[in-house]
Formats: structure tokens, sequence, C-alpha cells
């Protein structure tokens, strides 16, 4: 229960807390003192809905809740979903004072985000992540939306939640393979704007993997200031919060080609930041430490097999892309991204090719 | 070509014009000049298509333009036309620059404007609003969504246009019906804020019904100022806006007992207002002024026969409706809008009880 950290997306008068801690689901954290209206519905899903929905029930006491629990996977990242939640909402006479809480992790963050920022317009949202990957980024910053068929989180909106709460206990529940996946965006923090936090991760990788709860909380936190600053700087990424997709590129296309939900989010954006950090020429001894951090991780530092063709079509879908010309976020150094149009075509070429 | 105005919508950076003129369309206006990319797509339905497009793609010239074109009717504002749009944009592979152009009434300015919201999280559309209604009303202010079948516009976003195209001599081809329907929302802007525009409303409904375009011309005008003003004063609704649901309340009820594209939005809202008016407690001489005006503008002055539980639990799910309770857009006199939860819950009765 100690140590409970608070910190701000600085959005004006959309400016929100994340709040970090052990404990706080079915501890005595005022959950209910951030809901603004009477009805609640939480979205959760068929996995984590046996391990923490009672508990988040029972914080939310006084108010009239109902729950909608989904299921569990990207494959599920989809309009049709969303059409449940409303389904949901319109059955239960659901108006405007309606806070929706998500409950679970990327995937209900950002589906129960989208349901919120459509419903009536707009209504209140809560996320409580439950999985590294939403704890540390995608329940930060109000990118909300669900996946087209022929492209990743196409449809969407910005919409900021009232309140974020990290439970990292959670972790102890979550797989192997869904804390690694979620390590992926941390070393991506690092490797945008913090070298110094990279060296760290450097030093604590294997307590990370081996979920270490002091390191864990120290990662999370990093990693949150960091997407709170960035986003608060440039909130519907009309520049700078572009850097957040380092190896996004590569890893959504990844995605998209293999199907969703086969390769975890976080591990098509590990093999992506490899590409990406090739393509930008950066140094080896650089590129080594990236790579490097990456597999100790146990995370995949190449594309699988896919044609060359199949992967720059699925490129030029990408949102990043501005008059249908690829904009790629690369490394000068770790530490240190930017955003560009300009990059060597024969190299992406070879990138491409090395994964066929 | 002579006699363009030009308003503002003031809403800081979201800014934008509403230009108002005859022979717009097709005319040497600078559309070009408002869209900053690349692509467009053009939005349109099969009855307005023939009309008008080709003048719409004339004045895109050098753009990289599409066109979708989409059916006709309320009982098409749904999710599933508003992913035709989604599809025809991936398979484009229509990028964050692109332009949504929507060429049509209410149904195609509200369906274009939530896919423009929700496409890529945000891409810019232009309303070019070819029904009376659509150009007093719907494509000013950044109200966009479809209905679920529950109700009406549950599902949607704020989403600004770029500019207003208002080609008055797109009227001449109105059907007579769609006029009148029209008509309705220019009374409800008189009704609510401006006495004065009220009562020249009176003088001038016959030039109006008959297509006098000095008068149309005037109507457009003051109504496209009278709703710039309240939006200005409150984008998203939190307070004031809510007057110009004057007779929405019961007029979506009426729309949703019916059945979607049954009772034309405009002429659910007429009948509305008078029973708006009632509810209110309105003084007779300024209901007979309402209730006359609304029938020499040719539109119904009550609902049809729908049974009084069935009304209620339509308006149940009105958005308007506040912790289950729900509230009224009621006339002090003519030209003073309040909105209220407090109204005569027997006076409703006997005005819900006269519909049966």
């Amino acid at each position: 229960m100690t140590n409970t950290r608070t910190l701000t997306v600085e959005l004006g008068e959309r400016s929100y807390p994340i709040v970090i801690g052990r404990g706080l689901l079915g501890g005595n954290f005022d959950l209910v003192g951030h809901v603004r209206g009477k009805d609640c519905l939480v979205v959760t899903n068929e996995t984590v809905a046996p391990l923490y929905l009672e508990a988040v029930l029972e914080m939310l006491g006084n108010k009239d809740v109902d729950a909608i629990s989904l299921p569990d996977g990207e494959e599920f990242k989809t309009v049709e979903t969303v059409g449940r939640i409303f389904d949901k909402l319109v059955d239960n006479s659901a108006n405007r004072d309606t806070t929706l809480i998500a409950l679970g992790g990327g995937v209900v963050g950002d589906i129960t985000g989208f349901a919120a920022a459509s419903y009536m317009r707009g209504v209140d949202f809560i996320q409580v992540p439950t999985t590294l990957l939403a704890q540390v980024d995608s329940s930060v910053g109000g990118k909300t939306g669900v996946n087209h068929p022929k492209g990743k989180n196409l449809i969407g909106a910005f919409h900021q939640p009232r309140i974020v709460l990290i439970d990292t206990d959670t972790l102890n529940r979550l797989p192997d393979r869904e804390l690694k996946a979620g390590l992926a965006e941390v070393i991506k923090h690092g490797a945008i704007v913090d070298a110094e936090f990279f060296a760290w991760l450097e030093d604590n990788i294997e307590a990370l993997v081996t979920r270490d709860p002091e390191a864990l909380a120290h990662a999370i936190r990093r990693s949150c200031e960091i997407k709170a600053e960035v986003v608060a700087a440039d909130e519907r990424e009309a520049g700078r919060r572009a850097i957040l997709n380092f190896g996004h590129t590569f890893g959504h296309a990844i995605e998209r080609c293999e199907g969703y939900g086969k390769w975890l989010h976080g591990e098509a954006v590990a093999a992506g930041m490899v590409m990406a950090a090739r393509l930008g020429n950066m140094d080896s001894a650089n590129l080594g430490r990236l790579r490097g951090l990456i597999e100790r991780a146990g995370l995949p530092v190449a594309a699988p097999r896919i044609a060359a063709s199949d992967m720059r079509a699925a490129m030029g879908m990408d949102k990043k892309v501005q008059a249908k010309q690829l904009r790629f976020v690369l490394l000068r150094s770790l530490g240190e991204a930017h955003v560009t149009t300009e990059y060597d075509d024969l190299l992406l070429e070879r990138i491409l090719g090395a994964a066929t």
C-alpha cells in the first residue's frame, strides 16, 4: 500500500492523474471520487474479469454499476465489439453522465475509450490497465480506437481518461509473454528520449523479466512520465508525439501481415525498433546495445518471414504516411529520436528483404 | 454570384467560415483553397449526386478526388454506412491529410462528419449542404453522428468542419416537403432567441414557402448567425447550446416511435415545438403565434398517434436526460428559451395523451 505515486498528464482542462501503486484494486483507493455521475459500466474481458472485476465493482460501491465482458484478443478490437458496448449502454438507458471503466489490457482500453468518445458524442472514462503494455503506454495519452481489417487503429478518437489507475500487483498474474511484450514499450521510451533510462534498463533488465516489484515500479513510473511529457507537448500528434511511434511503422505492418493477435503488439514493436534503428543508420555500437537489450528482454529482434512487397503495402496504410510518403521515426543515437520522410529506400528494401 | 456573405463560427483554432451565396457550386468559388492535403473523398447520396456531384468534382480540379454515393434516407444513418466510408478510404489508402466533403442534406453531413472524426482519429471535412435543413442547422456546429436502433444520434462526435459552403440555388431543386421541414429549424431559431426574427418570419412565411430567393437568403443567414453564436458560446453543449434542442425531445421520440425516415426530422421538430411550448405553459397568444407560423409553413402541429408510454420510453433515451430525469427546453416567451428539469408531469401526460 505504501509508495503510491501520482503523476499528472498536463492538458489544461483535460489534465488527469496517473496513480501508480501496489494493492490499489480492492484496496481503499477512492475510485468513486473520480466518477462524476451515478452510472458506471465496467468493460473488461473474459481473462481479466475473474481476477479483478469483483474488486473493482466493490470499489464502486454506491454507484449504479453494470459490467460487460468481451472476448480476449486483438482480433476482437473491432467496430462490432464497440457496437456491443453501445448496445449495453442503450439497454441500460445510459446517458451523458455515464462513466466507462476499462479494466484490462491495451485492447480493452482502446475499445472502451473509443466507445466513451463516441457514445452520445463523448462520456467520461477511466483506465484501469492490468497489463504492463497498457500500464506503460496505451492507457496514457488518450489515443483510442479499433482496427479495420486492412489496418491497425484506423478508426478511433483522441479522448483522454479522467484518471489512470495502475495497480502494479496485477503484473503478478500476467503471463510471461505479455510481460515481455510490455517491456518493448518501456525500452522504446528509453530509446527515444532518455539515454539514462535506457542505461538503467540495461542494468535492470533481468530484474524486470523476473518481476522484481521495485524495478517494475520504477520502469512503469519513468515510462509514464516520459509518455505524459510527450503527450502534454503535442496531444493530437501534430508533430513531436509521433516519436512515440518508434518501431511502430514496421511493427504495425508485421501485425497486419501476420494477422492481428498472432504476434503481440509489443513483440512486433520490438522487431520494428531494430528495423527502424537499422534504417536510421545508427552506429553499430548503439544498434548492438538496442538489439542486445531487446534480446535480453526475451523479445524478437527480426520480423517473421513476410514478403517485402507485403510489408511495403501494409506500411502504406500506416497513419504516419503523409502525401503517400512513408514517414519513419529514426534514432540519431540512443535517447534521440526524430521523425523524417527521408530515408534510404535501398536500405529499406534490404531490411525488408532480410525478413523474407 | 453577387451578394455572397461570409459568417464565422468563432471557436479559436477551430474557427471556420460559413459562405452563403447563389451559384457557388460550379461557380468560381475557391473550394480547393480550403483543402489542406492532396486527397478528397466526396460523400453524397443517390438523389444529390446526379444534381451537383459533377460541379463539386470540377471545383476540386487538381486534387486527387474520389466519391461515394450512399442510399438516401435517415434509415441509412447507421454505423454500417459509416463503415462503407471507412472501407472506401482504406481502399484508397487515404491518410491523415485526406479531406471528406459532405455533399447533401443533414444525413449525409452527419454521417460524413462522424466518419471524418473517427478515421485515423480525425481528418478534415467540409460541409456542402444542399437542403434547407442542413443549411440552417445541421451543417453548422460540429455535431456529427449516426443513429442507434434505439435512439437518434446516440453515436457520434463533436467535429467541426473546415468550411460550410451554402449555395442557396440548390433549394430550387429541393422537394416541397423537405423545404418545409427545413423551415421548422428556421422557426426554432426565432422562437428560442430572437423575437424580432420570429416576427419577420410571420411577415415572410409565404415568401419562404414559395421560395423567394431574397427571403430564403435572409432566413438562412440569420439562422446561421444565431446558431454560430450559440455554438461559439458553448461548443460541447455544457449548457446554453442545449436550447437548440427546442422541440427535439418530443421530436426525436416521434421519429423513433414512427421509425426513422417516416416523419422528416423537421416535421417531428415542428410538432415537438408546439408540444414543448404547451409544456412550458406559454401564454395562449404566443402559443397561438407559434402554432400559426408552423401551420402556415405547412408543418404538423401535433404528433401522430403514438401511445404515451411509448413516447415516454423513447424520450427516456434522449441525450438531454440527466440522472434519469427528463430535461426540456421550454420557452418563457417567444425568443426566450431555457433548459429545465422542472415541468408539470400531469401536463406532460396530457400532452402525450392528446397524441394517442
